[in-house]
């Protein structure tokens, strides 16, 4: 039977700032990607988010990224394998640990933004990454973009890894995402959205921008949280892929 | 037989500013007090310092400050008990994952600086960071000023606490040490420093430096790393407690 | 003729955390007193805020606050004068810098939050930041509490001082603000807390709340821009001191 | 007559952490550029370090970073032109108002470490920086890599522009640095990098590492505070500039 995780990054609040409708959006996926701190996050929003995470059974992961809160972690920065490696066990760690102290456990390692893209094209940083989370813990899983350097390095060092697609951004014909500021970069209208993520389950391709093929393994499908109608989109999607019969379930069950 | 732990805070470097004489200290202590990022440390170093204390079979402990860099954790600040409940596990997390990732094991939690000052007053904030430190792991042992709140928290929620005196300091009528800015505060003869040093852990007293007597259990000994000298003070503390007989041994074994 | 200053938070955005509806309260005050990136806010919040001000003929002013972004400057911190004297000054340099760039002037000096509570009541604190806004240029206005340590440290050096009322908050009988957590503390009937400003104004007295009275000094009155309905309690406000008479302009013209 | 500035980077203290012979170097030095809080440096090194600048009648320059504490602003970060200009009007207000609550002036801006590298390479971030400086205050000196980006943007606007040279570094054909890691990158001779200094302060040329030559322009010659021996290098230098006629005096004077 075919089946697909859906995952969402969560806890990006930070002291006074608060985000998102984490709450509501719990309710619809199956993975969360707990912001650690560093690029978005702080303690108590962890453990918030954590608790949420339990109480709506869904899976728990760590969102390590780069030192700059300033950023949102959006802007690459020159960091060395070992520095990927470092801040990689560090927020790994924090998410860990409240996992621990609320009753659950942590599941999953998902980069994000610069960091995420980073990984995904250099295989130092991305060897670096698997490797912090291999040595932490070798049972966690470790998401990354569909036909990525990330990809690889966790399953040549021995990690379950998993696959991410997005329903709502356009492909090119290598298989990477279209850059943000491209027209045609971002898919709004929901159908569409839905569409693409059901073929990429099902067939495990993804028509790109200029209407090549690409083959891609699509174990989990990002979501968004912090877009003008999330909530709603969200549970859509679910919607859709459930009506065609694609079971959407936590990611390495 | 008797017995006492020598600690000493570690991994206080940040980025370009290096400190301290961890290596050589390490090889006369028995447990290291690594700092986790927030008044001071961050990921490199607290790795470095985990595998240095891994090396020299020195115990491996969190001591999470207030989150104060500019000001090492030493200002006082006016954080509730659920701020300190969610710092002690974020900061707990991050040295638990770089030891679990270099094959060691975290055996124990100290507060640091001005937090360590306020818990030993504020049973509040004293019982918070207790439950954060049981609740991510129950068999880890709890640093705090002899006689403290802390202790008792540790002791009311069901911790292995341990009972921390000073060698160099100076203590008042009720237990207290005498404040940094007075007079004598800071005892900088290292045979006296010694001596009070053995008086602790034999007799289980301290004389204040009003000459009364002050009943106090001493399961380790806290020594400075960041004073002149401090090599060879430690070394000369670790021989003379070894001289009358008192074994130098990790605490809670 | 009476006149009143109105002053307002301005410019607590930071990263992609955005708050507040500055553009439009900045259509009812006269006095912006502009985060500068210790306790909120960063370099293109104040930028941004500063051309807002400048647009809207609003007073531009810095607001110092503690290095505490997680906890937006509230919670107490047991710092020095020199420190205070030295944050100051590094914060009160950084807006001075983004009104001259943008073809303004920096009219008055507000700390922030716990800074703004302590140095109320600490005389030595108060001094320290008075000293730093008249080394930093003695034209300047400083903003404290109406009655305050930091008004009388202001005077003492030669600063011209505004002395600012609440008229949502409650005053107890030696002057000092209601705590926020007491029953009471605050007003939020908006015709009541135009009835107070209007009293404080015209008449230089509070009604305190145990019905006794208290004599104030009121050039400013502060208004808050993060509560639900902020913008149209502030329209409110305006209105009901012009239409007694109160002039609503710059505090020091 | 000839002559030519010794600037130097100053205040990289950080709380705690105290590096460098500040004061030592001052007395040999024409220009401090001194660090403003993101890369290196607080309010009380900055303090510290513009009394010192005074005391020493050495310039008083803001040494701008990157937001990048723990890499010291060495690590290249995808910023904006617009964040480059906010970062650089921010860090400058800063330093702008300790020389002026200390009774100095600031006269110059130089970016540091990645800022640095990436303005001499990226006119558009060198457009931003220059036109940040302009704005603030047109009539301060902008340093910058001779030939560089930095240098013909700091012309475009119409500012000042002082030529940075390299004493102990060596050159690629093009003008650039050697990179740090290539062989024969320092020169760790004190006798060839005067040498070196000397040519191109009185022949407007250096030799290349591949033995060519290139003209550059030298008003500045850049030496290092962080280096074993370093105070006594930059004596040297000084003496050797000094005694083939070469006068050392401030820049833009």
């Amino acid at each position: 039977m075919l089946r697909v995780d859906l995952n969402c990054d969560m806890g990006e609040s930070f002291g006074v700032y608060q985000t998102n409708a984490d709450s509501e959006l719990m309710k619809s996926i199956t993975s969360a990607n707990i912001a650690c701190g560093f690029h978005a996050g702080d303690a108590a929003t962890i453990r918030r988010t954590v608790k949420l995470a339990i109480a709506h059974d869904v899976a728990i992961g760590a969102h390590p990224g780069l030192p700059d809160l300033a950023g949102f972690g959006r802007r690459a920065m020159d960091i060395s394998p070992d520095e990927a490696y470092e801040l990689t066990v560090y927020q790994l760690g924090a998410v860990y640990a409240f996992a621990k102290s609320e009753g659950g456990v942590i599941a999953h390692v998902k980069p994000h933004g610069a960091l995420y893209n980073m990984a995904a094209k250099s295989r130092p940083l991305a060897d670096a990454i698997a490797e912090a989370v291999y040595k932490v813990e070798p049972n966690l899983l470790l998401f990354g973009l569909a036909g990525s350097e990330l990809i690889r390095a966790g399953e040549a060092i021995g990690l379950r890894t998993v696959s991410e697609v997005f329903a709502d951004r356009t492909y090119e014909a290598d298989g990477s995402l279209t850059p943000r500021g491209a027209e045609g970069a971002v898919i709004t209208d929901a159908a569409r959205a839905a569409e693409q993520a059901i073929r990429m389950v099902r067939d495990g391709e993804v028509i790109t921008r200029k209407r090549s093929s690409f083959i891609l393994r699509a174990d989990t499908v990002c979501v968004h949280g912090d877009t003008p109608g999330a909530v709603e989109h969200v549970k859509q999607l679910r919607a859709a892929l459930e009506a065609v019969g694609i079971a959407v379930k936590k990611a390495g069950g």
